[in-house]
């Protein structure tokens, strides 16, 4: 006994045996790590697969067993694979506090958690989140860049995204009610009640337009007709918002780098770095 | 009487009273107001609420006095909360005539009005616009800067986008005429008249596209086509104007006047003038 | 005979008369301009109405002579309108082949043409564009200004737009070929030939989805997803084109003007006038 | 038959027959290359509009053969022109492997292969990227250098795109799934399983919206709302990032750089350089 728990205490640190496992698992430039990430890819599609094609009702009963045992498998292999990451990360806390961290974990609790509760295990769908680790493994890392310019633009736009909506949500109700007030004594009106107003407002101003619940009576088609010119003029907030970002973030990348400290983000035309006050090197024509 | 006259009098002037009411009312730094203020937010959002399920068809007879009662419980209390603020207010004309002064009126009067006619009640989501004080209680006034930028864009713009409304409003009867001489004659056409086919001109037009109404004839249908893609190119209008307005506000707020040279167009991290190396004003954080 | 040509001789050289007339017709300082805009104005507004109401089948057979009277009326009186606005004008020639002298002349036409085809009445719809003039009877020039920016980046932005229309022409009828082959030998499709197949490509990449065509195939729903997302990323483009060129024709307005040659177009941080050389002033901070 | 491979030899190297009939085909200057493209443009509509009316049912049976034998011309014809093309090119080579050479190949072989395969008729559709020849026939180079900057712009976009992408696809997926959780089990649900879901999801962000797949719970409706907004937000990133684009690649083409000091941000008409003062050269009209 005593021998298995210092079998079991040499295994947890056994830094090499980490290192190793850490190269496969953690780096994709060796060839083993590569292939692995591979793998790895292969099983997450696969495993969204399985998911997606179960639902199916046309599925032959014959095959749902196998399917079954795929899962099984893919769910061990996802959840080996979590062990093995939080077993070899130098700093494990670190690692399963991390986006990707808890998103593995999250691509193998449904299937756990299933077993109590049906309908859980669809919930085995948030490993498509783990897809993104593609750009890593084909060392997109120019791409990932970009996502990062991306996410910055809507992080910097947030504040403004978020009084947008808060206006959106008050617009969506008020013109709802509104509806509801013209509309909802109508015999054979599709707007029974204020909810349902509301989530018609939302399809229509969005410009979605599902078609299943419309104005019939001419003074519902006017207002219809406002909330869609608005919805129309209001869409371009949002755009406006993320294009002004964009271009001033995009300014800001395009910036020059001073030859005394450094530092970027001098515009186009400076003449002095605006941090050192050094000249800074007059830019040739690309 | 005369007494009574007198206490009204002392009470109407009585400016320590208005004073601690003003704190408790309009203040939101003290532990009092905020209270009040997120007693006043659930209230407002609780009404809302109220609105929108009594409406509900679905709703047991039993629980529908419990509702009433506590309709008639916001309205007292949004009543004397109003009454309340143009007493204490130092200036009630101006408080009065506020936008916040009106919403709160409106968010009570429909109540008084459906007295008289019923389906008035429903004005009563009006107090969702008092959800917007949500950015003062939270002292969230950054937000209200992002919104105040918002709302310039749009000002500023305005000229612009009435313009372009006209434009739409024009086209959008022109089209919608041409569609009923298309297919007004055709055997169970949807373009019965011409107030219809404006309104199928602009669902479409505006790509919400609900498919009640919709072209049956090849010739409607090529009209069709042209529509779509003309409304498709001219949201591109509302856009454009809404985003250049934000580039151009961005670059104003964003710039800096040097004190030597006078020159502007310093990025918001600048220290040295980019034109003559002088030193810039370091630009207090706001 | 021959003195009744000789009065007919002086009336259209009559010059005082002409100035008279040109007064109240063309120029809207004078109150009587002003009043006679406004009564056009509101004449304009009518007729139109009366277009749009005349359509309805709803309307009662004793109410429909009433009306036509009225439309014999409007046009006989904007008829006589373009006949003074022709007598009156300094240039009749220049006058009839403007704008707005093609609009006012087509106004009148489709009643004449009515009594020979019978649909073309609607046509009289056309009166819409006349209401282009608010601009000038409200003296709002600065919008009539704005409206030609919008004008000027549609141009400018012409080239660029037919370019990327060509692209969606290809796009369109290539992808509705792809959707009838994918779908229309399925019993029971919607894709019933290749017409109907690109209507609804434009349908769906414009963002309108009617619903009156929907794929029913895994197949034909999968190449739906991407014909959507398609036309989601190119509604962009026109986006784009019209944003960059407002972007840039604001900049061209917003720029200061040469204190030696007065010529504007300077940017923000210029120093010397590109045109003539001479130093240009330093601009306040606004 | 010594003799006839002669003959062959030479008129596989006759320079001057080459370089004839280059003229006409490759060249639109002349008269008789003119004619030649405009016959061709003419040829391509006409077998484009052969194969769409082609699917109709409405089609008379007695005209069938007659569109057949157009059918066998206009192939006959453009795989003349393919093999001229071939056969007068400088570098045949270089032309069998250009984007022209591709489609011109690509319109003549659904013909052939047809004959195999029934429905690959409609393949021929891909005539339609030829218009993209109407460019060079009617001398617009410049819509090809307005087509060049929108291409640019797109690629330029392109990895931003590419990662905007990749989230709808994570975004769609977990959406779909999580609507087919929600409304999945409801009796009489669209939402048969996760196909379906997915396919709605997309649908419904792209902000289509058919309608043929709707929610009809309130959760189902309430998660549907979120996807719109999701939707309607989502679509500024696209926008935003080709704008942000066209605005950089605008400032870059409108750019001249100072032969004096070097500095660039010269507008186009400008003459002297200004910040210097030094002449600059006179931009040649393009």
């Amino acid at each position: 006994m005593e021998k298995r728990k210092n079998r079991w205490q040499e295994f947890l640190h056994n830094e090499s045996l980490k290192r190793k496992i850490y190269d496969v698992i953690f780096e994709s430039d060796t060839p083993a790590g590569k292939l692995f990430d591979i793998c790895l890819m292969l099983a997450i599609v696969m495993s969204i697969l399985l998911v997606v094609i179960e639902s199916t009702p046309y599925l032959p009963a014959s095959i749902k067993p196998y399917l079954m045992v795929l899962e099984y498998v893919f769910t061990f292999f996802f959840t080996m694979e979590y062990l093995l990451r939080l077993y070899c990360s130098p700093n494990p806390k670190k690692y399963a506090c991390s986006f990707f961290g808890i998103v593995d974990l999250l691509a193998t609790l449904p299937f756990y958690i299933s077993w109590l509760f049906g309908p859980a295990r669809y919930l085995m769908i948030v490993r498509t989140f783990r897809l993104i680790r593609v750009f890593r493994v084909f060392k997109l890392f120019n791409f990932l860049s970009e996502g990062n310019l991306l996410l910055r633009s809507l992080v910097y736009s947030s504040k403004k995204l978020i009084v947008f909506f808060l206006f959106v949500v008050i617009m969506v109700i008020s013109l709802g009610t509104l509806m509801y007030m013209a509309e909802g004594q109508e015999p054979g009106t599709d707007f029974v009640d204020i909810p349902t107003s509301i989530y018609w407002a939302v399809v229509t101003m969005t410009t979605v337009g599902y078609g299943d619940i419309t104005p019939i009576t001419g003074m519902g088609r006017f207002i219809s007709a406002i909330v869609m010119l608005l919805g129309y003029t209001i869409i371009a907030v949002p755009t406006g918002i993320v294009s002004a970002t964009m271009v001033r973030e995009q300014e800001r990348e395009s910036h020059r780098h001073c030859p005394n400290c450094g530092r970027s983000g001098h515009p186009e035309k400076a003449v002095y770095c605006q941090y050192c006050g050094a000249e800074l090197e007059i830019q040739s024509p690309d």
